[in-house]
């Protein structure tokens, strides 16, 4: 039987390209969402038959009305349904007995009300689920695919966007209609626009795997309110991304914790921490974005120009000071100012003014017309060691500004490099920024937000040249004794796990916890303190001696066989001394490791993210610097890595002050072992271990203290 | 006499309130610099005289023209210079013997292009001080002043922007002309709009004290590609913002080390170091803005609303997305989300529908038109615990966009609280927005900038509550014996000054030094270190004995008397062994101080705002935490303790981990009498105490090393 992932991806594509419709629900007040679709979508022109369900009215809009979904004589390939939400579910039974698979819910009053609303989402998913059929929605904006094969607005937005190669994909319904808005002033196209709502059935998930196949789509745009199924999420991001090498661009609202509360009273879902959400999209490969006008700058750059060979830049300005600012933003991003070509020096410096400065960033000077910009143009384009332009301009009143836009678009059309303009100020300059724009020449009114989109391209083709990285199996974990310990704890209704039985786990999964074995005698000691390598510490097991150091029960420092010995006895005495009746359980031999650098490991459950792993300093660089980096587990070596190198004070692990470097390998191991542990246990609530120890290059790290909440 | 920067106030109010004006070196050739500024002051209905002056014409633009500018049979108050720079200080001679005092050079050809531009520039500023009179430029864009009374369009900029209470200083011209037509489309305004180019004589210092006094402006804004005179700047910033109460916005080029050398090659001049002019600014208590864009949210957001009385806002939206974006940037910026009084919460629940959400932020949800909006504007200006409201629209195709903008215009003219608005789209809005900029309420594109905007208006209100700093004048440090030291070593032709003598000069100052005595005999040995108080250290004073711990030649730790005598011939019984022949001072006894928490404290010499004084914790916090921050000396006790505070790792000062507090007092004291040091001596180059040594509260600092380079 077919998943319903599966029935998803096979019933998205009537979504977006039906040849039928049937809007249920609808009526004939203009100016409400019921009315407006069947309007909206006859306005844009579809490209096929629109069948309007109303139980009151003979026609909506002068297009034939049914009282019944199940009365249309013809086959329906989508159903829109815009009933309230006290009826859709008898509205979307009638649309599985008509035999219709693809469903949107636009109607609200589900699960984001709460109470009856909850009941009321189930209930229209169990029906989706009984008839193999699949619903974007509830509580959603709609859809729009601006494909000129289709032409279909199913949706309450004023306006149809153009047609384009960027799919955007929004939880919030009402956010769309400021993007669009937004969008037709730029001429920024769309291949495919959804408003997903409350995801009760069709998720972002699935709509990203129909993006990676989609081949209108160049760039995926994502506005996420809450993260349900974090995990779910990264995992297709991944996929997607890797597979067909779009980027994934997502921007997230809740940043601080009443950022989080107001989120929470308006979607019926508490938002995870945020500092997990930005270490799994970047984990994931997706591009964070701060606003929305990053996200459309960066979308923009990504759709409309080739990606760039190598970081090496070159900007052409009539002004200096944007020009400095356009140069600390593009560095920042890690491009370079290209060394220009001793022909392209020897053009500049020919056909440029003397005034002007004709290294990078080229200084064309105030007073440039078209025709400067010309020569600094195809100079720069000309030369092999730039690899992308940037074009300033500001308005003086002899700048030819739209001789200067078309210049750009005719000077690069003949190029395989990208170019990107700022043509700064607003009505002046605006016949200029409409010819860049038709041009597909992304424009931007800073010219810092250009650098750093450029910069951002750069940075996503050097991601996708790295190999994805693989979650080592480890197959010599013992899964079955770390289940036996949790599930003892359990029976007995602890959540607390004492040093002894964490470490039990740790050492199932094979993390470097200390040796130690449990002497009977002073020649057991002797034995297992030489197996285990001196120097040990040795300390009495009982359950009747609380303050085991106090008494003498715990001896440090011992080097040798005879010092064991001396060391057992001298323990059992004055243990006896002490409690005469105290049960013993022998005397435990243990490594003693007391040098090597602290640091932290720990790992958590976050709501949205599932098992979640933290390392940092230890002790006054945790508690006083916070100096922790997370990551969303399971990890591969490389994601290791990069947590070592990620914290502020990651010098100290690699070796500072003439101090030899710390014992990298087995450390990354180590947080390798702990994020499948928690990966493989979601009952591990949190797990500490603080500290642990990381010695020299080559002699390993150890798990001093440890402890598990359940 | 009175100085020049009494000359230029005086001459200044000519520059912006001429009631003639000649243009001197103007021409007919339309499109040019010459002829564009006649064109631009006529075309501007300036409301006074213009004569141009042209050698060679009769006429500009049916004006009658004058061959020199002695030859106009009036008085003139201002001349524009725009003849080639060869021949600037020629015309410049001629309107010193007319009697002009003020005057604008716009030609470029000077300091910028290096060379004979330099001398040029030099001779321009000697004739005016012959003068007494005043000039802004040269290499500028020139000045507007769209005051009713004169509106002077001084300036090749293509227009004359609307009036306003917005005081905008430029070192860069190009950049003034993407400003004007970036404020154009947005309705703002200016009080005065300066392009200050080189400013080789009348400075941005001049103009900010013009500006503090100028009744009509209300936000000053500052756009700077380099700073010469940093320490000036500083001052005369603060001196306004206190005396007068506006804001000064600062933009400033050049945050990398690429982007500085940009910046050098075209003004002729080297950025100083980013962080100290972000350390500078603040210190002032002027706003750093990173883009233009972020430098008109904020003026507009001071320009054109009365300040909040409190932090605590309400936000009113349709869409819950942005109204947690809003939220998130709010709380970062320290505004509050206000609770409503009850009175409110009725009146919402009452009249909006149930899905909307009633508390702060309330959402009047999608379909919201404008009655629905003024229920919650109305209810929310009227609260007591509200401050400030923030409305955020976005466009659905039942949304009353100019109405709602006119709602919000109409209910917040009753109250003298601030209005922000953000109609998130753009062509569908921008009818509303036309609506919203007219009525002088500030509207910004993302939400984000909305909140961040108010929070700056609210945190500088609470900046100005805050008495300003006296940095303390400290009469008890000993300026002559410091000055001596230096000027010995300087006489000697060294530039590194040894422990010893660092020790001098900080014990001049009352830095904390460690107690030290030289003893020539067991007696005094034991004397001194009575008086220093035990334990102290002991160490030869000879220049023949190199490697003084080697031989014997240090002894640390002594207790008492006799521990004392007894080190002292032991010590000379060694040397003495060693070396027979070596020339002996004597035995340095030293107060001992081995403990304490280390911290770094510094100086150096900055090219634009001279003393700097850093400060950070010791060790590895400064090595690989880089866990310093910088100030401009000279500093009050504030200043100090503000630089204990913002490191990262302030709490290991304040007591953590159960650690008792640090002696903060003695360290503040330590930083203010090093920052009077290095502002009393510019030729101290730079100066480091590694280790400062901070002991428990009540237990002072000590200078464990000290070395200084002049």
């Amino acid at each position: 039987m077919a998943t319903r992932a599966e029935v998803h991806q096979k019933n998205i594509q009537n979504i977006f390209y039906p040849e039928s419709i049937a809007i249920v629900g609808t009526n004939k007040v203009k100016g409400t969402v019921p009315f407006d679709i069947v309007n909206n979508i006859l306005k844009a022109e579809f490209n096929g038959v629109v069948f309007p369900v109303s139980p009151g009215e003979r026609y909506i809009a002068g297009v034939k009305a049914y009282k019944y979904v199940t009365d249309i004589p013809d086959e329906v390939d989508l159903a829109i349904l815009v009933f309230p939400s006290s009826v859709c579910h008898l509205a979307l039974e009638q649309c599985g007995q008509k035999g219709i698979k693809s469903v949107i819910v636009i109607s609200a009053g589900f699960k984001e009300v709460g109470g009856v609303g909850v009941e009321r989402e189930k209930r229209i998913k169990q029906i989706a689920e009984k008839y193999d059929m699949s619903f974007i929605g509830p509580n959603c904006l709609g859809v729009i695919n601006p494909d000129p094969k289709v032409r279909l607005n199913a949706s309450f937005a004023r306006r149809m966007p153009e047609d384009g190669s960027i799919g955007f994909l929004s939880q919030s319904g009402a956010l769309c209609t400021a993007v669009l808005d937004y969008a037709y002033s730029r001429h920024i196209g769309f291949s495919k626009f959804v408003s997903f709502g409350n995801k009760a059935d069709i998720s972002e998930i699935d709509l990203l795997y129909y993006l990676r196949d989609d081949p209108r789509t160049k760039v995926i745009l994502l506005y996420l309110e809450e993260v349900s199924d974090g995990k779910g999420l990264l995992e297709a991001a991944e996929n997607v991304i890797r597979e067909s090498g779009k980027p994934i661009l997502v921007l997230k609202a809740g940043r601080t914790s009443k950022g989080a509360a107001a989120a929470a009273s308006h979607t019926g879902s508490l938002a995870g921490s945020d500092e997990i959400c930005d270490a799994g999209f970047e984990q994931a490969g997706m591009i964070r974005c701060d606003n929305l006008e990053e996200m459309f700058n960066k979308a923009i750059a990504f759709a409309y120009q080739p990606v760039p060979k190598s970081n090496r830049m070159a900007i052409i300005t009539n002004a200096g000071g944007p020009g400095v600012l356009t140069t600390d933003a593009a560095i920042e991003g890690g491009l370079e100012l290209a060394d220009f070509s001793e022909e392209t020096t020897k053009v500049l410096k020919k056909s440029l003014p003397k005034t002007a400065n004709i290294k990078n960033p080229v200084d064309v000077i105030g007073d440039a017309r078209a025709d400067r910009y010309n020569v600094a143009l195809s100079a720069a384009f000309k030369d092999d060691n730039v690899d992308s332009v940037c074009v300033i301009l500001t308005p003086q009143s002899m700048t030819e500004i739209d001789l200067i836009a078309r210049e750009v678009a005719k000077v690069s059309s003949h190029y395989d490099k990208p170019v990107f303009a700022s043509f700064m100020g607003e009505a002046d300059v605006a016949e200029g920024v409409d010819v860049l724009q038709r041009n597909r020449i992304p424009h931007y009114l800073l010219p810092e937000s250009m650098a750093r989109s450029l910069a951002t391209v750069y940075q996503f083709k050097e991601y996708l040249k790295k190999k994805k990285k693989e979650v080592p199996a480890l197959s010599d974990v013992d899964k079955e004794a770390a289940e036996k310990v949790l599930s003892e704890a359990k029976k007995e209704g602890r959540n607390y796990l004492p040093e002894a039985e964490a470490v039990k786990i740790l050492q199932a999964y094979k993390l470097p916890v200390l040796k130690s074995k449990v002497a009977k005698n002073e020649e057991e000691a002797a034995q297992y303190a030489q197996e285990i390598g001196y120097p040990v510490v040795m300390k009495i097991m009982s359950d009747d001696v609380v303050h085991k150091s106090d008494i003498g029960g715990v001896v440090l420092n011992i080097e040798n066989d005879q010092e064991a010995k001396d060391a057992y006895n001298s323990i059992m005495k004055k243990v006896k001394d002490h409690n005469p009746d105290a049960k013993i359980d022998g005397i435990l031999v243990t490594q003693m490791v007391t040098s090597g650098e602290e640091v932290i490991l720990g790992a958590k459950q976050d709501p949205s993210f599932k098992g979640v792993v933290m390392f940092g300093l230890g002790g006054i660089f945790v508690e006083v610097f916070k100096d922790v980096t997370f990551k969303v587990a399971p990890l591969s070596e490389d994601d290791a890595e990069k947590m070592l190198s990620e914290i502020r004070g990651s010098q100290i692990l690699y070796g500072v002050r003439g101090q030899a470097p710390r014992d990298i390998a087995a450390l990354k191991d180590a947080i390798v072992r702990l994020s499948k542990l928690v990966d493989d246990f979601p009952e591990i609530k949190e797990l500490d271990i603080n500290p642990m120890l990381v010695q020299e290059e080559g002699k390993g790290c150890y798990v001093a203290d440890a402890r598990i909440l359940i």
